[in-house]
């Protein structure tokens, strides 16, 4: 494997650590074959990734459930599906176009390797190439279904198939070759996003955007001072998703260094990462509060989650109480950008957007102002840099915002065009889990939509079924909307 | 230890690796004193074998979700208290009996050492002993408790207590010792099941389906072609099961190796796991939607688990492409075994016997098929082993089934003369939770069988309680039934 | 780093076990420079305490889920709020005071150093100081959050605030500075306490008794032989917390070793702390079904948690067959602890009194019992230790208890006197959930409180709202109560 093809940026660290040790073993039995891989490491580093990357995949679980316990009872089977299917998607597209986009040696813009996972070197940035792309592979899941939250209720199924299909093998896998593949435009431009800030966060919510405003708000959604908001059907399950990807980012941040052998960089990842969700949490709980008189689980729930996000890039070169200033602006910027969408009737249920887009901005540009790195990464403006690392993450931020905001926009346009983009009124009256699935989630639960508790035999009615498949389903399913 | 103690087959890759290593280690330090154990090696796979177990560990509360979602919201305590109090179950029939007859020695048949974990060695397999139990009371129960879901909604908890034993104490444990023990029969014969598609999950399926078939079917259940089904009660609940269950998988399978120290073998199953599970939720997704018109999720559900159910047995024998085709197939086994047993009326309600069974035989002969072992495990077919591996499969899975059904039918037929099988017919329309267990679920959402919000302080009626366990349970709980 | 700084008594075992070790290598390669950290040890303990601490992270979620599941669906979002909440305010209050009180070097009583994370050196207790405070860090949030049960459906969200901060930032502290920092006079007295039976456990459950007398119990409870129980709202949920709480255990007991390389009692560990809980589940149960004629969930699911409390103490030098023994006693305390509190009229609503109060000194005071320590740890009556041991465990537990008692009374005496401790009446009847955040959690679920699905627009009635922050609130939210 050339070194060109390297994954080098991410390995910045992990290189310097791995140096040290090899500068402190001279002399030992491991140094004397040195192109031969240290058996010890090798299984430290893939055990770690291992781990991480099940963490991480785990997170698909968390957005499901953050996402449908903010939406309502009619449309959680909905959200849920595309949460999981959007993974199972991910798995496929990712495998066979994406991770050669992304990683494989191509141009400046574009891999072109490794397709189908073919050819592939043995190792890949210090672990085997396999437990690499496992830990992408579920990277790439998170990037194609945060946009699932910002359209949830109104969104037809197929095209969400669609759309994951092409964030997930395609748009996503670009972005990420700019950045972080060594030979990527941005990556040499000095541009740094360490676990993806703005390569996973970013581009999601971008995608995101773009579908809300192709879609149009949900249909009784209003905006304004006087605005009622629509409740989702569950914190018990929004909570649930939120701890879950909390969890989830243990994984993401510190299994980004691919490295268990640097403990030190792990370890403080790891403390970082917390704090950082700690602070957002505070911080967008105390605005709400303030503004509303009651502090509401929503603002802390995605006062974490911005946290998160906002520490995501630079979690590897700052310090903890740099990470908490910096997790604390997440939780602000994210209450600023809830109360822009409504300004401009963005309608967006779960605040993908804000929590995604404008917390990973601010993550990336955070870079620039916080990092101090001492391997060769960034340097920001407080830490001696001046202006030049900033300026940087701006050109990133604003290149890939166009990028993907663009192609978006013509993805969307086709969908509109083909197999259509929303479903139709009655579709959204009466449930997505019905219109799109031909069930209700829950058929004991609400007062709309229940089903006698115990079916008579053989009763000919066209009733939603959960479990078996040979209903006639009711004509309107799946028929009319924005096509 | 003596060697034929060792869980030689399942160390064949791993023994390998460290054989590599121990080569390319000649003349360092460790080499020295080749008797004692490699203090790194033996952490790593600890370490890795402790994580991978409590992942495994883990589906206990997946299978318990999947489902508790699938049920109706009058059995779903009933249900989660069988999983979990399975876990429990296992925790001590394992460590009693189950383990020693599993992995002592003994004879062909059955072992004979380690009862009660006395007498134990140091190591096993390579990790502590205890390391090695921990991980294999997980595998036991979870074989223990995928029969439930087959029996879900009509069986006695008294009965599920004893069946349970019977499972994870002494019929999964000889079964193990057949396959996973080197001096088992079915070992002997070159019989391979890398993580146990026959020992764990067609050995639970063959247990529900003979149970299934001594309890006839659900009260009201109804079969044929304009059938209704009955729905569960929350698909959220179900996709929480089934996302726990693809987490927990990525310790099943790559934790079956036992070692961290296998870098690359631990990659490659985490992958090929990952893409049989994406492959068969396509694959049945499809399969449901052509046929009814939607894309149902309990198909993207039971899809999943077939293709990782399927990859279990050859996943560290195939390549990437080859899981895929693997999983495919698994989710299409899958769907023709919901049909056949609805043909036959058979009632399966949350489809354990299509999942399990259909998809642990298919992945049980995939070995013969695809398998192209470099370290002296099974050749399959397109590899160039011809039809021998195959038919050693076959065989393998015939006597599995031939003794796990013949067992099954003898110890239901026990249960059913003298503590009760199925519960009486009231019970059924009341639900298991007030019968059973003297509670309702969800007291405060269901329609029927609902509590006053805010009871009356010393109010003497009776009605079911949840935390306090001095009440008159009323008369008909627990009374008649089969017996 | 001084020795007497060094976290000596948890590293008691592991240090034993490097020692052999590097006795086993003397000649080789790493011994040569005997003071430098070596780099595969470092790597392997520091991956396998952020795996541990992240399963102890995700406790958070297991207590909170737990908690919600056994209180009404009008208080729900209430306790899982708290539990959310007291995660992040962990987060901050042990960064900035709590863990340099705790293992900071000072005197017998206290710390006085690292806070904020100031002035730490790299490695704690051979990992890395981060990692170290990472999984501190979690420990504390457990320790914090177990009174919130205890509390539960009637305690001001602001009261909550205050009291977790306390906790979690000084009392918890100092006792951990007690028990598990060298210099700590218990420490110094010979009193042992594993992974924290009595420092997290017990010392949880005194702030929850202490905070339940201050409250009074919740309206429409009674007591007594025909008392009605207030039954939670969904088993499911409470099943949901039970099991995320067993896994986490698997971090919180072996993940205490802080060590990896000790493989054998890591192994040990988690074997021990398994059978415990299946120990708990199954007398507890048996007892609840003996007395109530069936078996109910709560005894099985605080049946187990009382078994890994008790067992949480002992873990590292009992063997499995005592493991038994000790966590079936602990649900049988457990079982007794209930009962108790029902006689002298303590409303504590999920039992966390029982399960960590009663729990904890049964398993702290087995110490004294079963122990039996290669490593200089206790070792205990049964093993020669004569009563020594048992009557320091005793001696410790009742100075704990005096400390942590008084420390809660003056603690909650004060908040009740400034800003309040427990809601107003009308609070209890119409939820905590609208009172205290202004929303409900399942509006369409729930008979009482619901919402209707779809929202007019710009419809100017005052509804609590989840999503959205701008309502006038209703002019009783937040108001009254006992201040």
């Amino acid at each position: 494997m050339s070194i060109r093809r390297s994954h080098r940026r991410r390995l910045a660290i992990a290189g310097l650590v791995l140096l040290v040790l090899g500068v402190f073993q001279a002399g030992s039995a491991f140094a004397q074959g040195d192109s031969a891989p240290d058996p010890y490491a090798l299984a430290i580093n893939t055990v770690w990734v291992l781990f991480a990357g099940s963490l991480v995949f785990f997170m698909q679980a968390g957005f499901g459930f953050l996402e449908a316990g903010f939406v309502r009872a009619r449309n959680v089977g909905n959200i849920l599906m595309e949460n999981f299917i959007d993974t199972a998607i991910t798995g496929i597209s990712y495998w066979a176009i994406g991770f050669g986009l992304m990683f494989g040696a191509g141009s400046a813009f574009v891999g072109a390797e490794f397709f189908l996972l073919l050819d592939i070197p043995d190792t890949y940035a210090g672990i085997p190439t396999l437990a690499f792309f496992f830990f992408q592979f579920a990277f790439s899941a998170a990037a194609s279904t945060i946009a699932s939250g910002a359209l949830a209720e109104r969104t037809r199924f197929k095209a969400d198939l669609v759309y994951s299909a092409i964030v997930s093998g395609l748009i996503y896998p670009i972005v990420g070759h700019w950045i972080w593949q060594s030979e990527g435009f941005l990556a040499q431009m000095g541009f740094w996003d360490f676990a993806g800030s703005t390569v996973v966060h970013s581009l999601g919510a971008y995608v995101g955007l773009m579908g809300t405003l192709f879609l149009g708000a949900r249909r009784g959604k209003s905006f304004g001072k006087n605005a009622q908001g629509i409740p989702g059907h569950s914190m018990t399950v929004a909570a649930l998703g939120t701890f879950i990807l909390w969890l989830g980012w243990f994984g993401f941040n510190p299994g980004s260094t691919l490295s268990g052998m640097a403990a030190s960089d792990i370890s403080l990842i790891m403390v970082n990462t917390n704090l950082a969700a700690c602070a957002g949490a505070f911080v967008a709980l105390a605005l709400g509060w303030w503004q509303s008189g009651v502090p509401q689980l929503p603002w802390a729930f995605n006062g974490t989650l911005a946290g998160l996000v906002a520490i995501t890039a630079p979690c590897a070169w700052v310090t903890p109480w740099e990470s908490i200033i910096i997790g604390a602006i997440g939780g602000a910027v994210m209450y600023v950008g809830v109360y822009l969408l409504e300004r401009f009737k963005v309608d967006d249920p779960v605040g993908a957007v804000p929590v995604h887009g404008f917390g990973g901005v601010w993550g990336t540009l955070a870079v620039g102002i916080f990092a101090n790195s001492s391997t060769g990464g960034p340097v920001g403006l407080l830490h001696g840099g001046g202006l030049d690392q900033l300026g940087t993450q701006a050109v990133g931020v604003i290149v890939v915002a166009a990028f993907v905001l663009s192609s978006a926009a013509i993805m969307f346009a086709v969908i509109r065009a083909t197999i259509g983009l929303r479903v139709p009124a009655q579709a959204e009256v009466l449930g997505l889990d019905i219109f799109e699935h031909g069930l209700v989630t829950y058929p004991e639960f609400t007062n709309a939509f229940s089903v006698p508790a115990e079916p008579k035999p053989g009763s000919p009615h066209a009733r939603p079924r959960a479990t078996s498949a040979q209903s006639p389903v009711a004509d309107f399913v799946g028929a009319g909307g924005d096509k």
